[in-house]
């Protein structure tokens, strides 16, 4: 099969042809320009999957677990697509979920389908590329797709909050350092997993969590909804269950509370920031050679701040349109 | 002593003022309005301190390093400045690095300032705040100043490259989930530190390491600078006073080659883009429910496609000035 238009691959994701998506996804996650209107639609035609973003540590067996909620949406007979974001490099290419889904009993299942993304290089790009790969799975038809990130960084956290439902997870016995940084993701999450709870010291994280929970309710950041904390030992299968009614309880929460129209509001806000972050990136890099060559003169000689030349920058960058 | 205006400040600060540089940092961190001449006025003074960027993952244990860092650089008869970039959240205060200096040796010493700078809550502003921390400690006479990071998310990268000169730790031990998010971050690495070498796995990291870095060198890398790789055993003092001939003879290259002029440039490019963002951020911000609402509802309703909107974004915020 030679290579196909991106607006003729339209019909094919839409009736969800496995190769389809996948040509299609590879375009999102390239942020071709060919695609563009290609993408368009399928934003245009998304909005129907319950999107989930699951977060955690480097080592928090975020991965095996996906995969067996992905076993357990398939048990309740619906479909789910799944976009594993991977900071690393070419390296290790990101392939590890991939590989992790193949080796189970889903391998050969079209009712899932897992992308993992690489980051494009050490600086930017991913987010864009992971929310349009978000809408193709969507407007492919999938019921539940759920984003895969590392719980560090802010883009990480961004990415996250993109979804209907943010579920965060934590391990037990994991360094003092590494469970820090994860406080800075507690506060997103919807739903708490404390992982490998096989391990001695689990009783004490799920207490622990359990406890910061308590105080951020009294501080005054009470809400309609009282996010669970899900003990879950994925190898045995144990609490995976419960998680994904965890999950469904919170769509409907959101749906009755009337809080599904506030996300969604939050959700394109943040994502038309977004456009308009990576428009201005775009932009710049054309102009790069221009008139931005001077401005960039006078900022490394230090004559004018970078607020300054900040403003000029948006004023030059209308010219360009 | 009552409420100083920024303006005020400067001359403190330039003169190398313990409270005057605490009390702009503060400002520089809370992005506050009323200090933005004043921070404008700290960019210009900036440029002549070395800036070095320490990142790694978590439980690398940077922050040891960067103390025993601080006592080899004082060593030498040098002044050292200190911003620690701790993502995480309210919960931890990201004063981890402070209290550690302060029970070491350099209590006390005015050539050593350190600054631990916490994120705003989960969203972004990290990094604006960073470089204008940066350019205080350089203004008032720090002649090394460091940035440290933890080197997973993309912000964090993007903090390390503001340095001249770019240093990324790495442990032995670490899960194998670790080790492949450090890969995004090995690129841009200047100099590699493996710590905690009293491990017995370090002697393995070391050879990966190498490894890895003769792998970019065959597929084409080729650089005038070979990073190297240094063994550090930091609560020992092994290895540091190694780690500072390294990144004196890194300053060096750079200035021999020309390279320094190329990076000055790259960095002041990376600074005007994320200036130019912020100003975007910004004037999205007040324009919310103006215009904006309108973009929204559009989005939301799936009408239009982000880039769409973002296109029309960027004409509205014109408006603005």
């Amino acid at each position: 099969m030679g290579y196909v238009s991106s607006a003729a691959l339209v019909p094919a994701v839409l009736a969800g042809d496995e190769r389809a998506i996948a040509r299609m996804l590879s375009r999102a996650e390239s942020a071709s320009a060919e695609a563009r209107d290609a993408l368009d639609t399928m934003f245009a035609k998304a909005g129907r999957a319950h999107v989930v973003g699951i977060t955690g540590v480097p080592g928090s067996g975020k991965s095996t677990l996906v995969a067996k909620l992905a076993a357990a949406v398939r048990a309740s007979g619906r479909t789910i697509g799944i976009v594993a974001v991977d900071p690393s490099s070419p390296y290790s290419g990101g392939a590890i979920l991939g590989d992790r889904i193949r080796m189970t009993d889903l391998g050969g299942d079209r009712g899932v389908f897992v992308r993992s993304m690489a980051t494009r290089g050490a600086l930017g790009g991913l987010a864009g590329g992971t929310l349009e790969s978000v809408d193709v799975l969507d407007a492919a038809g999938f019921d539940v797709v759920v984003i895969e990130t590392v719980g560090v960084g802010q883009d990480e956290v961004e990415v996250a909050r993109a979804a209907h439902t943010t579920v965060v997870v934590s391990a037990p016995g994991l360094g003092d350092d590494i469970q820090a940084i994860k406080a800075g993701v507690l506060e997103i999450a919807d739903i708490h997993v404390v992982s490998k709870c096989d391990k001695p010291d689990a009783d004490r994280t799920v207490a622990d969590l359990k406890t910061m929970l308590a105080i951020g309710l009294a501080t005054g950041h009470r809400r309609a909804w009282h996010p669970p904390v899900v003990p879950v030992t994925a190898l045995r299968d144990e609490g995976v269950a419960v998680l994904l009614e965890a999950i469904d309880r919170h769509r409907e929460a959101l749906q009755t509370s009337g809080e599904m129209a506030v996300r969604r509001r939050d959700i394109a806000e943040r994502r038309l920031l977004r456009a308009g972050e990576e428009m201005l990136r775009e932009r710049f890099a054309q102009h790069r050679d221009g008139q931005i060559a001077a401005l960039l003169d006078e900022l490394v000689q230090r004559r004018r701040s970078p607020r300054a030349c900040a403003r000029t920058l948006l004023q030059t960058l209308r010219i360009g349109e």
